[in-house]
C-alpha cells in the first residue's frame, strides 16, 4: 500500500494530546471505533489522542463532501460494519480529510478547531462498544515459536512443527458470541477436565485458565459469494484494519474435550481492543514475508504473490501484562507477562485470508480473525501461559508466585507499530478481569 | 412436551392434498419456513399438504388474536427469527390457532375456507428461502457408530470412540455463511490435500467430496448472557425445532488440515431443509435417552434431568439419496445410500445444547447446532460415504460404480417421524447437486 500525505512523519495535530510522544493516536493513526456517552445511542468516532472525533457530528456540520461523505455516512448507525463494508476508496479519502482537519497547519484547521466543542468527545467521557456486530470469528496459528516451544527445535535449529503447519495457515472456525469488548470481565468456565494424575475427568471450575496474545483481522470489502474464492492478490485490500485480541483459553477443557479441535475452551470470551487501526494507517509498518528456512516447503502458489512477498508482514511490537488484586491493592503497575512482534508470524495476514477462502468460504463485512498466539523466539515471547509454564511457575511485583490466571487477575494487551522515519502508532488496549466460576448446583 | 389437541391423530384438513397418506406436512405438523414467490419479497409461511399458509395474509385478514397475532407478527419480516427469538408460548398459541383454522371439522373451517385463495399458495409457485439468517452454525458429533465404524468394536460389543466421547457431546464451531438452502448448488472445492501414496500435499479440486446425513437443531428463546450457562433442565425448551443437514464434507481437505479440526473441509457449504419443524409438532415422537452400555461412564450430573431421560432422544428415520446426471438421464429414481434412526444418538438434543452453553458460551435466535452424521449400527444405516466406503465401492442402478461423489451428483436427505397410534410427519427434502471444482489459474 503506498504512503500517503496522512502518513508523513512531520504533521502535528491542533489536539495536543495527539502530539505527546508515544501516543497511542497521533493524527498519523486515526482509527475508527464507536463510543457511547452516558445515556445516549452508540455513535462511531476517530482517535485523536485523547479525545473521540465524532463522525457524525462531523457530518452534520459538513465537513464532508465526496468519498469521504459517502464513508462518513456508511458510518452513521452504532456499528462501522458498513464502513467496512465499502470498497477501501471512501475510507481512505475520509481519513485523508480527517487528517487535514485535524492537523495544525493547512486550510482546514480553522473551521475544524471552531466547532471543537460539537466535534470531539473526551475518551474519559465515553465508553467504548464493540465496533462491529461480529459475524463470524475465526482463529489462525500461524507462529512457529507457540508450536515450537512445546515440541523443541529439529537439527536445523527450527521449532518443530506437524507436518501441515509449513503447507497452510492452520485454523478454525470460533464463536462471534463470545466476542467482547475491551474492559468486560470475563468469567471462569465450568467444564469437563482431568485432574494431574486423573484418569477420569471431572465438572468444575476450569484450573488453568489462560490467555492468548493475538491480533484481530477485520475483513472489508463486499466480500465474497459463498464457492467464490479470494485470491491472494486480492486478499491484503480484503482487509480493512486490525486490533488486538485476547482469545481467552480454557486449558484443562481444551485438552479434554479436543477430538474436533477447540471448541469450549475458547468460547467462554475473546477480548477485542475497541480501534480499529486501518491497514492504510500500518502502511508504513509493513515488512516482508517472514523469509521461509531453507528445506521448508515452498509458498504454495495459491498463496504466493509478489506484493505479498515483499510487504505481507506487518512490524508491530506486541505485549501481554497482568494486574492481580494484590497489585492493585498495593499500588503496583502491571507487570509484563511476554512481548512479542508480530512480524514472526509464519503466514501473513492476506495469506490467512486467501487460504481460508481457498474453498469458497463466504467472507463479509463483520468478519474477524484472530492471528492465533503471537509467539516469538526468546522466553520472553512467549505469549500464552502455557508456554511460559514451560520454564516453571512465575512471581508477581507482589511476590505472588503464579501458574495459571486467578481470578480477580486482569490481563491487558497492548501493542504499537514503530518505525525509524515515522511516527509510531499504537492499538490502546484489550483488557479483561477474569471473575469467579459460577457455583455449581449441588442438589439433586 | 405434553400432547395436545393439535397432535391428535383423528384430525384432517381441507386442504386435501395434507391428508393423503404420507404426506410430510399433514395438518399434525405445520412447519414454519420462509418462501418468496417470483417477484415478490420473501415471507414466512406454514407448510399444510403442498400449499403453503402464509401467515401475513393470514394477519392481514384478522384471523389471529393474542399470543397467536404476537407469534404471526413477529414472523413478520423475512425471516424468522423474531419469531424464534419469543418464549415458546406465542409459537405454540400460533400453532393451536393455524390447527383450527386448517382442519375440516370445526368452527373455523369456514372463516379460513372462504379465504383459501388468499392464504394459500401452491408450494409449485414459489421458492423456498433460508429461513433464519445463520448467526452461528456448530456442529456435534454424538453417533458412536459413526466414530466406531472405523475404529471397531470393543470386547463389550460396543463401538470403540475416544474417550472423550462417552464423557460429554463433542463438537466444533462451523461456518455460519456456509449454511445454504436446499436446492442450492455446491462447488466442489479446491484444496490441499495428500494423494495416496503421496509424503507431500497438493493444491487442487478436492477427490474425496462427501457428505454426511445429519439433523439440525434450531436455537429457540431470548438466548444467555455470556458466561451464563443454560441448565439441563431448560435446555429443552431452548429449542424451537429441527431440520435436516447436509454437512458437506471435503475429506481430502479435512484430513491434511485437521491440526485444530475440522475447517475448510467443512466450510464449503452446509445445505438445510427449507422447513423448521417445530419441537412441539415432533413431542409424540420422542423417545427416551439411548440407554448407555453398562461399564460406559455414568452420565455427568450436568448433563442429566429426569424429564431428558424419559423423552430426550426423537425417534426419527432418516435417509440419504444420490442422482447422478446418468441416472437422471436414464429416468432412474433417486438411489438409497443409508437408512438411519435419529433415535440412535448416544446424547440427546438438549444436552449437546447443555454441554455447548455450559461454559457460558452465548446463544440465541438464529444459532443452528449439527446433531453430526446420524449413523446407526447396521452396514445400511453409514450416513456418509466415508463410512460406506470401508465395505467398498458401491453401485448406482445405471452401473456406475462409485466411491466418493462425482460432479453433476445431487445428494437428497430425508426424514420422517413415525409412531404407532400417530399420524407421521416429514421434514421435505434437503438437497444439493455437486458442481465442478473452478479451474486453477495456471498463468503464474
Amino acid at each position: 500500500m503506498p504512503l500517503n500525505e496522512t502518513h508523513a512523519p512531520d504533521l502535528r495535530s491542533w489536539v495536543p494530546s495527539a502530539n505527546v510522544a508515544d501516543s497511542d493516536f497521533p493524527i498519523q493513526n486515526l482509527p475508527f471505533g464507536v463510543f457511547r456517552r452516558p445515556g445516549e445511542t452508540a455513535r462511531t468516532g476517530v482517535a485523536i489522542g485523547e479525545e473521540i472525533f465524532d463522525l457524525q457530528a462531523g457530518v452534520a456540520n459538513g465537513l464532508f463532501e465526496g468519498e469521504a461523505l459517502r464513508a462518513a455516512e456508511a458510518a452513521g448507525g452504532e456499528d462501522l460494519t458498513p464502513l467496512l463494508a465499502l470498497e477501501p476508496g471512501p475510507a481512505s479519502a475520509l481519513r485523508r480529510r480527517l487528517s487535514e482537519l485535524l492537523r495544525d497547519a493547512g486550510p482546514a484547521r480553522a473551521e475544524a478547531e471552531a466547532l471543537a466543542s460539537r466535534l470531539l468527545v473526551r475518551m474519559t467521557d465515553a465508553e467504548m462498544v464493540l465496533p462491529v456486530r461480529v459475524r463470524q470469528f475465526s482463529d489462525m496459528c500461524v507462529s512457529t515459536f507457540h508450536i515450537g516451544r512445546f515440541a523443541g527445535n529439529d537439527e536445523r535449529g527450527q521449532p518443530i512443527t506437524p507436518p501441515v503447519f509449513r503447507t497452510l495457515p492452520v485454523g478454525y472456525d470460533g464463536r462471534a458470541s463470545s466476542v467482547v469488548i475491551s474492559g468486560t470481565p470475563v468469567r471462569r468456565p465450568n467444564g469437563t477436565w482431568l485432574a494431574e494424575g486423573a484418569t477420569t475427568p471431572q465438572f468444575g471450575p476450569e484450573p488453568r485458565q489462560d490467555y492468548e496474545l493475538e491480533i484481530g483481522i477485520w475483513f472489508g470489502g463486499p466480500g465474497n459469494a459463498l464457492g467464490e474464492p479470494i485470491s491472494i492478490q486480492n486478499a491484503s485490500r480484503s482487509i480493512f484494519g486490525y486490533c488486538l485480541l485476547n482469545d481467552w483459553s480454557a486449558r484443562g477443557i481444551q485438552m479434554w474435550e479436543a477430538m474436533l479441535g477447540p471448541f469450549l475452551g475458547k468460547s467462554l470470551a475473546t477480548t477485542i481492543s475497541p480501534w480499529i487501526v486501518t491497514a492504510e494507517a500500518l502502511a508504513p509498518f509493513r515488512a516482508p514475508a517472514l523469509a521461509r528456512p531453507e528445506d521448508d516447503p515452498q509458498t504454495p502458489r495459491q498463496l504466493w504473490c509478489e506484493h505479498d512477498q515483499t510487504e505481507g508482514g506487518i512490524a508491530i511490537v506486541l505485549e501481554a501484562l497482568i494486574s492481580s488484586a494484590a497489585m492493585v491493592r498495593d499500588g503496583f503497575s502491571p507487570h509484563r507477562l511476554c512481548q512479542t512482534d508480530f512480524r514472526q508470524m509464519y503466514w501473513t495476514p492476506a495469506q490467512m485470508l486467501a487460504h481460508h477462502a481457498s474453498n469458497g468460504c463466504a467472507f463479509a463485512a463483520g468478519d474477524l480473525l484472530g492471528s492465533g498466539t503471537c509467539s516469538g523466539p526468546s522466553e520472553d515471547a512467549a505469549a500464552c501461559l502455557f508456554e511460559k509454564l514451560l520454564a516453571g511457575p512465575w512471581t508477581l511485583p507482589t511476590d505472588e508466585v503464579r501458574t495459571w490466571l486467578e481470578d480477580e487477575d486482569t490481563v491487558i494487551l497492548r501493542g504499537r507499530a514503530e518505525r525509524e522515519g515515522y511516527v509510531g502508532i499504537g492499538f490502546g488496549e484489550a483488557t479483561g478481569k477474569l471473575l469467579p466460576a459460577h457455583a455449581l448446583h449441588t442438589s439433586a
